[in-house]
């Protein structure tokens, strides 16, 4: 019952074949090998058009150095207040753009409101000297509190932000099922003309490159990253559903994707702890106050992955059900 | 006959099982599992003394994110003329240290000498506002020309930097037999107080860890590491002395690790391409006039690695006898 | 009337009768001349103890240096949601921090909260690494609100904060009667060891330093300096007192130092407009609901400076209550 | 005596009337006066174009700024190894570039060769991402030896960079008779569109915008800065061809500008230091090895400046030549 994280599940059966089969013989070093030349012709399948693809080991440098391509150093970032950019990467952000400013912007479970965001850039107007400039707004898929953007809601994010779509994407794939693989997707290469610079000045361009791109190219074939999240969904759907129907659970968002947030009475945390669960205690902020935990209740963030098992689920539901 | 780059093989077999072996069951994130504890465990060892150890995927972080961890912004790393961090990382130490200044050196063979460490020095001397302040002193074995430092050498130059010996250790694995992994070793702990905090903001901190430390671990167990050195120096050694026996092949340098720097003929570097070897022509920075290579000569660099096969050593030197 | 600024004045007559004393023959550069050195002993004879002063020519490159000194790239500098550093200043001190985050803190009237700090504090535990971490807390007398913290809000802060009272003071001349003079004042001189390097690094070290020296020993001698604080104060009274006669306007804050905000009915805006006041508009952010203005009302600043004349306060508020 | 540094004078009395009648009355604030709008104007009469033009109050900022427009954190600077920008400004180019590299280049006398910079271009191809990208080449008139480029070799080094002639101009007046006082000027605008927010983010955009205005006014009104400049040079002349007559003495370089470097006997250096006499005594690194003195020699050198009388020219070469 490993619901604490989706970084605590090792790679997929089908990735770690790949891995083992790259490894034999020699390759051009610097990602320059057939491995990455197949994973950047895959990706551009999947987005079924022309786009900028470099591969990197982690999200955070991913993040991080796809905000510095579009963010000069006076430039603001707007984000999410609660975002993983903004409170969980040591400012990585920052330190990528030589010292831009994340701006958080508020919004319900998570997503950022279109007034948050409006506010926002008629505070930062245009020429301003004093202010930093609006240079990037970064949304994410799904979000902290595992909720999704409806369509309608980028569109209008993005056409207040500038009219246009997504200019870059930083597509995971460590978390669903690679060892450590990333990719920064520029889907306007004029933005990409000084990426490969920046991202081997942060020594996140990997020597034996085959090694991303073997990872990449088998998450992403036959949709096999598609099935390895169809199946964290899956598990997290159970899981809500499950808690649902438990009395004195309160569910206080959707479940959209993979993330369940649940308030819990104090006892059946305690009973899950003493079967070896675990899963992480989670801060109120997001919470409005009428939705916030009493002295009896903990708010926890209950994350299945693609490795999670049925069985798992179950279990975890049961032990809630009998306190 | 791959003498391109020691980064064209994979990993050891050992290394790839133990990462296979890893991949089962849940593990806490960023470096809190076994493996990296083990790996931790394993470098002291090595080392036999404590030290604060750090394990990332590239050498170019390990090297600047080092340097970084010692030198200030307003600081001076002095470093051979031609030493990697200088010439081969993209600015890297610049961006890690925000701006700290690569001061070369000079010294015959890729080693820097007593006197330009003392000139360097004497040049920028402390306290004076106007100048960047000496802060490091990097030193690689083997360096740029394959060569490596004496021990007497060592201690000179240490003497004349401050007086101690190593404070700060990028341990490289990658090139010898891993996937993509170092190690930043501190041998005074006092100066790593930061570096977890400048690991994470850089984006080395790798959500699952133990793949670094299964590597490590493996790589360091039962000396596996000092194996694959040993093979991989064996076949330089076997190179350099066949290359040393044809006619018309000049070796400007001794062969002190995995490094073979040849002055060979044109028509034996013509047959060689023939038959399909790899490796790189050679800038002509760090020979003196007389050695240069003349109008029928090129100078090129050959690096044999762990993976390396005796048979292709053999034909090698073959084809450019039979020239 | 202009109440625009209190950059709009130029130098008091004593601060320019010392500046052009101090321009004849020659001097010593870079701050190595007399007037720095009297400068330097007026402030500690102001401050009454030893301390560390370097003169700069601005505010906003006082206030990020003095930041940068306390404030590592990884660190979280707290501060009021509305200071002038964060958003007045471009990012000055994210650059000269090499990116570290400014932490806006909310409270009332532009003075931090206690419990704010405290929240904020627990939110950035120490050593959690995916975390900025707590650096500096900065705190401005006067507060973008015109506002002061008294010693008892002061104490309780530090308390949460370290158990210590101020480290480095940013203190301002430049809006108060000079050209452009500021001090960076280090009241624990450990903290200054790399001042000197940075405040060079960054450009702000004069060459002919003695214009900074000459300006700030006139500047403090004989107590110039809190006469004309003190009559910009008195100035900003007379305007408070006023204007708190006169039917329907409205002062949100008390007037604690030399800036007056005041809600004013739209007509006498407009007619204060028309006989040529000068004055900023302001944002309606600091003010509690119940306190915004109505559709017929405009919230304004008014800065009063040591230049300001009593007729241009007294014919202000005349026009006013004649609307 | 004082030839030790042309900041070792104040400014000129036109200079200092202009900042005292500069002084009375309101004034918009961060350059919005009309005092800089006539200094803008000034620039743009004297270079005969339309250029944007940045006034700041030190040459560190200037050059370092101007820089920062030029470069990218990835790139590469050109400068003579003596330049200024390398050796005595503290890093303040890696600084604002967010650690662009400086690259030294070779060159007789203070200014860089062609052949030097064309090997330079030549070993840091464009597109080779493991080194950082050649974006901008920086000239000084006068060098650090006191020298001129000719038109015909300023001519060569432009079209061995890229082709064109000077893209931005700091454009120094502090030492040359202001308080503190420095133009930034693009002759391309499209390079300035950051430069406003860059300024203001290093702490260069002063408050009192008008002092700088007033400063640069005088400075350039009349040819007032080429008299100053006319009469430095000709002490310099003076005091060259003075010395020139002396026995024993002997001027390694040409005095182009308002700079002598000299040979002196100890023995006249003695009598120099007795008699008040103010320089410094100069590195040999720009000296060829014929031309470095003797162990009863000293190099120094020695800069008059706007201020400088001829008596004190006169004295000096009377005491070399009694010696």
């Amino acid at each position: 019952m490993d619901f604490a994280s989706d970084n605590s599940s090792g790679a997929s059966d089908r990735v770690l074949a790949a891995l083992v089969a790259a490894n034999a013989g020699a390759a051009m070093p610097y990602g320059a090998d057939p491995w990455t030349a197949a994973a950047e012709q895959a990706v551009q399948e999947v987005f079924e058009r022309d786009c900028a693809v470099f591969l990197l080991p982690t999200g955070t440098a991913a993040n991080a150095l796809a905000l510095a391509a579009l963010t000069p150093p006076h430039g603001a970032i707007f984000c999410h207040e609660e975002a993983h950019i903004a409170n969980d990467e040591c400012g990585a952000p920052e330190f990528f753009s030589a010292g831009a400013k994340l701006v958080g912007l508020t919004g319900a479970q998570g997503r950022i409101s279109l007034d948050a965001l409006k506010g926002a850039l008629a505070r930062f107007p245009r020429g301003l000297v004093k202010q930093v400039q609006p240079s990037a707004l970064s949304i994410t898929q799904a979000t902290e509190c595992g909720t999704l953007y409806g369509l309608d809601e980028l569109d209008a994010l993005c056409a207040a932000a500038h009219g246009a779509g997504v200019d870059v994407l930083s597509f995971g794939a460590t978390k669903n099922g690679t060892f450590c693989c990333e990719a920064v997707i520029f889907f306007d290469p004029a933005l990409a003309q000084d990426f490969a610079f920046r991202r081997k000045r942060g020594g996140h361009t990997l020597s034996k490159g085959r090694f991303l791109g073997a990872q990449m190219s088998a998450y992403l074939e036959g949709g096999h990253w598609l099935d390895l999240a169809r199946h964290a969904n899956a598990m997290a759907d159970r899981l809500a559903q499950g808690l649902g129907t438990c009395p004195r659970v309160r569910l206080p968002w959707p479940c959209d994707a993979n993330e369940v947030f649940a308030i819990l009475p104090r006892a059946a945390d305690a009973a899950l702890k003493a079967a070896g669960a675990l899963y992480y205690q989670w801060g109120n902020r997001g919470l409005t106050v009428s939705e916030a935990p009493q002295a009896d209740e903990v708010f926890v963030r209950l994350l299945p992955s693609f490795a999670t098992r049925p069985q798992e689920v179950d279990r975890f539901i049961e032990i809630v059900r009998a306190t």
